[in-house]
């Protein structure tokens, strides 16, 4: 290997450099040293290479970016703004110092869009690259995913699917040369965090990162009600027509794309007249109720 | 497998459950939320099955202790207390839920004695096991390692050289049946983190992960002094005597185990009249002086 752990440490200590006043003590020391509220959110998020990403698939830039967004796709969906996160990684020794760069300007990347300083981390020889990130946020009244009330609506951030639309585009080595292709799997690689969605007022929310009818199971049991999907809203959302185009070339159906595919990292809530796109109401029972055919989510468990 | 993710998940919900008041939402939603000062201090430490632990050497209790305490220590280092900790592991699936259940209390046991709460954390599908740790603590007054004066002594919470000892043993695969072998066969599987040495007035501190050279050097460099060991004070602390006993089995220089072995995690602190085993002077000057013959330490940065 051309060069050290020190070289590493160095390029990441410019990178994640910052003269924001939130830090009193940054990389360098033990330990970082940060202003904190009264109450703070805390959430771990680990990615294993050849598990929950591929080397051939995606670049470092990517990969950077789409775990940094998992950690932060925690903190918003409790209602919470991201503040600080740490990122440890365990290197084959294979990488180049360039790719080490680049997995670091895709975490700095995300963090900017968060509002979140990189503040500590651990670089760790393994054999394959494993990368943990912590998240630590804070917010006035976090967003539990028991608050669900009978009569809510149910709403997404923006509309699922986009991620396992790119996962099957790459599974199946499928090319196909259009923007919408692109897109998918560009949402697969790095999925875009909905920032400007505004669900202050959700009595329930959770990050859609194991698939709609995954975290909708969540938020019934935790608030002992039923989610009623309506399948007709969900074809009515904005960029439906443009997934089920990609789902009928490939010969998939959409429904098992939006609703049970995964990884999206889109905010999933429940409440009244919130905005994003509406997806279904909660009713009284309980479960997950309104897919036309039956669905089994797609194992993105990893385990 | 004879178990599925949500069986882990199950068990180690149990093992990390508490009614503690500092913890509002627990395990189980995107999600903890915790009551957190207006500083808090934040540090992230990653271990590798094979790099960092051995299954052959290390009992899964002691693994979790281990990594646990690294943790904590890098918070104590900074004089501060450590609050919440985070725990992500990848496992390879060759496991059986005993061995996890007893990773878990053995993190739970060193979160107890740190008077931390383990809050959350992500578990990962891996080749070979990882286990990434985040400490979140706080602190009235962050100690640096910037902080050392001229006319400071330096001081260890305890003497160091066990861990190298233990590594020794192992590797040499040499069986001594003696207290003084399994003390050293102990501190290398799961260093003792001292708690109770009041570190409260140091001028600065470090752990002592990486060995008192590296972290001498460390303090030197932050400090703008120079760190002047004094060999005949190491030689008259206590366990010194015990520990030179098993270098001279060994044939080994005990001077090379206590300077520059590494993975103790006791603390290296330098102030006036403090608590420990006291080493030598901070001077004027620069560099860690005093050794009496060249010592390089042993690579324990594990890349």
């Amino acid at each position: 290997m051309a060069f050290t752990e020190r070289d590493v440490i160095s390029v990441l200590q410019k990178i994640f450099a910052t003269a924001d006043p939130r830090l009193s003590v940054a990389i360098g020391d033990d330990a970082a040293v940060v202003a904190t509220n009264s109450q703070s959110i805390i959430t771990s998020d680990m990615a294993v290479e050849d598990v929950h990403f591929k080397l051939e698939w995606s670049s470092a830039f990517d990969i950077g970016r789409k775990i940094t967004a998992a950690n932060v796709a925690d903190i918003l969906s409790m209602g919470g703004k991201c503040d600080y996160l740490t990122a440890s990684v365990a290197l084959t020794g294979e990488e180049t110092l360039q790719w080490i760069e680049n997995l670091a300007r895709g975490m700095k990347h995300e963090a900017d869009l968060a509002g979140a300083l990189i503040v500590g981390g651990d670089i760790a020889r393994g054999p394959k690259i494993v990368i943990s990130m912590t998240a630590v946020g804070h917010s006035q009244s976090p967003i539990l995913r028991s608050g669900a009330q009978i009569g809510d609506g149910i709403y997404l951030s923006s509309l699922t699917g986009w991620s396992a639309a790119g996962l099957e585009l790459l599974t199946r080595e499928i090319s196909i040369n259009s923007e919408l292709a692109e897109k998918a799997l560009s949402e697969f690689s790095a999925p875009t965090l909905d920032y400007a969605t505004n669900f202050a007022q959700a009595t329930a929310m959770a990050d859609v990162s194991d698939s709609i009818l995954v975290q909708a199971e969540q938020i019934s049991v935790a608030s002992g009600v039923q989610l009623a999907l309506d399948e007709s809203l969900i074809a009515a959302a904005p960029e439906f027509e443009e997934l089920s185009q990609i789902a009928s070339e490939l010969k998939v159906d959409v429904m098992q794309w939006i609703l049970a595919g995964g990884e999206d990292h889109a905010l999933l809530a429940t409440g009244m007249n919130l905005p994003g796109v509406r997806i279904g109401s909660v009713v009284a029972g309980s479960g997950v109720t309104g897919m036309e055919r039956k669905m089994t989510p797609v194992s993105w468990s990893h385990f």
